[in-house]
């Protein structure tokens, strides 16, 4: 590697890209001008009559690339999702990409954007990482109308006989605003409401999200909106945004919004962009709706899910792939070598100097993610995401290691070379799907009771004894259990640092268990959330937001997003 | 009339529409594809670059609609400008519509759609009732961002020493949430955020709404966001977005939404839809920037201004005029039989019925507004927006009486009839184009004091005898005098049903005076806001919201925007 060679930022590197016009983009899927709406020169809006129109259609293969459990800084899955996709397409194969779209928050919080990086990115970047087409925008118009149309039914008489105090639907920006947690709302005397205790969280926490991502077509997401449970009466029973009447209303806020969005990478790969809900409440992936049409447009889909394999792909095959019928046909698991030997005890500070008995003892981490993709039926390939910092004999053993188990491994360089650097996942990925098929199956039936659908996915994926739950969390299971609500997929909320739900037991604890402290009903949704840990909602801003450094140059283009 | 036609409902009408592709209606402006971006096939963003490149063209007339004190349903002025600017095409000249964004609060609440009626609407009216093309979206992220790194700010350390019971800026919804008009947030513990008190207002009602409608262009929104005073140091010095360093960043989050939107009329004639502050704390009026891009690529603009003439014509020649350099070359003074008549002293139950005697005495009002244009120094033309109610005697009165006094009336039956039933206004206002020249001057100069400029509108503009001011209201105009901002104009907060600051006093009083009871400090849009009353800047939803009858269709259809 030429340590001379000048970096370029993201950005740099996103506005010299020699973009196609999504025209262009769209024709080379076989779309014809029905099927989609223009939103600007290089985003395009397809429209849900294409899956109508190719359902007969075969599907293309389902590629899912997840990790290990990742460092603070991640281990690059988005970065990989787009490579993937580019070195698909240079190999000759017919390939989209499908990822989440990012949220505000972060963007002028820590991360400055979020749509890959180096030469495996999204474009136009600036676009995506700002207001893109507007999704969540709407999906925030649309929380907080039915938020707006709660506390207008309590005041005009409160009809449903909602009990203020126990109200759980909570209003939404796309923001980290960490002021608007805890708040207290309808203040200022008779005519200005009815006071109760209320807080945000940020957009891409709202279960309108999570429903937006698992809906098959318009209808179904209806019926989904309606059965969203906003709170409880006094004495006890859910009351429903159906028992509001408002769910038509919501509907037609999202219309737009449950289109996918078309844009393409830095080497012109198509990419459709659609959904991000949060992988901690929620079940972290793109949606359904994207996934399924970019699988009848092409021959293969390259798409991610939020976090380690133990949430993301967990949450990916229990909850989106039974919900929207979606076969997992292949799995990338990505790891990095400073990842590695952190799970092997290498502390952060000394991650980049060489050192193979730490690598070699934080292979346990990768290993168990490789036991849990086994469990679930569907192939894998193991890629080693590089860094600057590797060495080459840090690589070989991750390398040797595989080959001594069987495990396909492929190194890729996609940051620092684009689709080239990929090409040799490409190719592994490929003969997988050619060789091997995938025997994807859940790890519980839905219906199992609630508890045992906790303990399987603790004791399976996580390697826990077992689980405890709080008396609090016991409460609420029986009151899920009474309103019916048991047969639906569980939603993990713990922390993705660790296989445990304590984040500083890194590489492979055992010996150890989960403790359930709360759990969620997102009925619309169609899962029940078991938080593990404190979940923050909203985030905060840090001292030096990114946004102090954000501007628009003399041509108008975006800085300060990385 | 025949009273046995079937009435079609605004939507029904729209979705009848056949409309052009935005790319025909771009070709026949002479715009090149650099000079817009698609967003759908029937909208688009139109490059600010295109202002630039038209400098030296010579300015289309700009004709201004207003009205006189409307009835609580409103004089019809937005349907009159549309039928106007269908009208002028349809005798062979060339005129865009320039007008204001709906706000999704009211569409939602009581409205159910704002873009005009009957045949004279803008298209798509779905999209323009909804989301549009995000401006006001980006609106609500830019002033919530804010609101959010204020707050952060005060979290980490407060180095600008913000006195957190003396912030002003407020954060946004563009939904009518009257749960949100007063709130306490940050509790929740030390590590949640500083407590203090705070509110929501609608999104209309921001700052950055009237900013981005004031604007030159980029650089000049940049430098105003700056100057926005978004609260007070312990020691009473005001403390500005500048000063938090973020200007930039809101400006990146502003800079597809400050690019005007073109879209169509029912009958093709090119619609500019751009900004819609509030007719009350703001100016009421759509941005400079489309009105002048409009001027720039027609040879007839046709635009409108909140309220009746004492506060939107007021605000569009003292504010927008004088702050964007435009010449108002002539205005439509709309007025309909009804509400002539209850200025006359006839109750809302009596209107329907013919009553020449009440109508002569509600002349009166419309007289007053005619003297008020007539000081601008700009040349004007009555339209009488009929109803089916209005009998022949009832229209034959008011002409007769125009007539008498050599001022020019027509009658229009636009929302009927569309441009057909505006021909007889086009011609008249093409007259008076050709004939009259427009002398627009200012009634009172900026380096006039704040006490004297808000006494010169009250007495020219609205009749009174004088003006007072509460104790309260000095202190804060001495306060502003001292932080250097007397030099602004001013932008009057009063009822718009009446003449005066009492909403019950119609037709045209005498003898009264105007009671300011508060000012508010707008220095980043450029004008200081005097209140006579109290003006709701969060309004609250009706006992049955429109959103319980919205919907979808199965062809995809919104159901619901009347």
């Amino acid at each position: 590697m030429n340590t001379n060679r000048i970096v370029h930022t993201d950005i740099e590197i996103a506005n010299n890209a020699d973009m196609k016009k999504i025209a262009e983009i769209a024709a080379s899927l076989g779309l014809s001008e029905q099927d989609w709406e223009p939103y600007g020169k290089y985003k395009a809006k397809l429209s849900l009559g294409v899956l109508d129109r190719l359902k007969d259609k075969p599907n293309g293969k389902v590629i899912l690339v997840t990790s290990i459990n990742p460092t603070p800084a991640g281990e690059g899955k988005s970065t990989v999702t787009v490579g993937l996709g580019q070195a698909l397409n240079k190999i000759g194969k017919k390939a989209i990409v499908a990822l989440r779209e990012p949220s505000l928050g972060p963007t002028m919080g820590i991360k400055g954007g979020a749509s890959g990086g180096g030469y495996a990115q999204v474009m136009p970047m600036e676009d995506i990482n700002l207001h893109f087409t507007g999704d969540i925008h709407a999906i925030t118009a649309a929380n907080n109308a039915l938020a707006a149309l709660i506390d207008n039914h309590i005041f005009q008489g409160n009809q449903c006989e909602i009990d203020p105090r126990k109200i759980v639907w909570k209003r939404v920006v796309d923001l980290n605003d960490r002021a608007l947690r805890n708040i207290v709302i309808g203040l200022g005397g008779e005519k200005q409401g009815v006071p109760r205790e209320d807080g945000f969280n940020i957009t891409v926490a709202s279960e309108i999200m999570a429903i937006l991502c698992l809906a098959k077509n318009l209808d179904d997401m209806r019926e989904r909106l309606a059965k969203v449970v906003i709170g409880y009466k006094t004495n006890g029973k859910a009351v429903t945004v159906g028992d509001l009447q408002v769910e038509g209303a919501l509907t037609l806020l999202l219309k737009e919004a449950i289109m996918p969005n078309l844009v393409q990478t830095l080497e012109n790969t198509p990419a459709i962009i659609h959904g991000g809900p949060f992988a901690n409440i929620a079940h972290g992936c793109n949606s359904v709706i994207a996934t399924k049409m970019a699988s009848k447009l092409s021959d293969y889909v390259v798409t991610e899910a939020g976090f380690g394999a133990d949430l993301g792909a967990e949450k990916f095959f229990h909850i989106k792939a039974r919900l929207g019928d979606i076969n997992p046909d292949a799995v990338v698991i990505v790891a990095t070598i400073r990842a590695l030997k952190m799970h092997g005890g290498v502390t952060s500070e000394a991650l980049s100097v060489e050192n193979i008995a730490g690598l070699a003892d934080g292979m346990k981490n990768l290993e168990k993610h490789m036991e849990t993709i086994d469990a679930f039926g569907v192939p894998y390939v193991i890629a080693i995401n590089k860094f600057i910092t590797d060495t080459e004999a840090e690589v070989a053993y991750v390398q040797k290691w595989c080959e001594e188990r069987k495990v396909e491994v492929a190194l890729t360089e996609v940051w620092e070379h684009g689709g080239e650097g990929g090409l040799s996942l490409a190719n592994t990925i490929v003969e997988i799907l050619d060789q091997q098929t995938s025997n994807f199956k859940p790890l519980y039936a839905l219906d199992d009771t609630i508890e045992q659908k906790i303990t399987t996915i603790a004791q399976k994926v996580y390697g826990a004894d077992g689980v405890n739950f709080t008396d609090h969390a016991r409460e609420q299971i029986d009151a899920f259990h009474a309103n019916g609500w048991s047969n639906l997929p569980i939603c993990m909320a713990k922390t993705q640092y660790s296989l445990s739900d304590d984040s500083a037991l890194l590489g492979r604890p055992e010996g150890f268990t989960i403790m359930v402290k709360e759990m969620r009903a997102s009925i619309g949704a169609g899962f029940l959330v078991a938080l593990t840990g404190d979940v923050l909602t909203m985030p905060g801003l840090p001292k030096e937001p990114a946004a102090l450094k954000m501007d628009v140059d003399q041509n108008g283009n975006a800085i300060g997003l990385f």
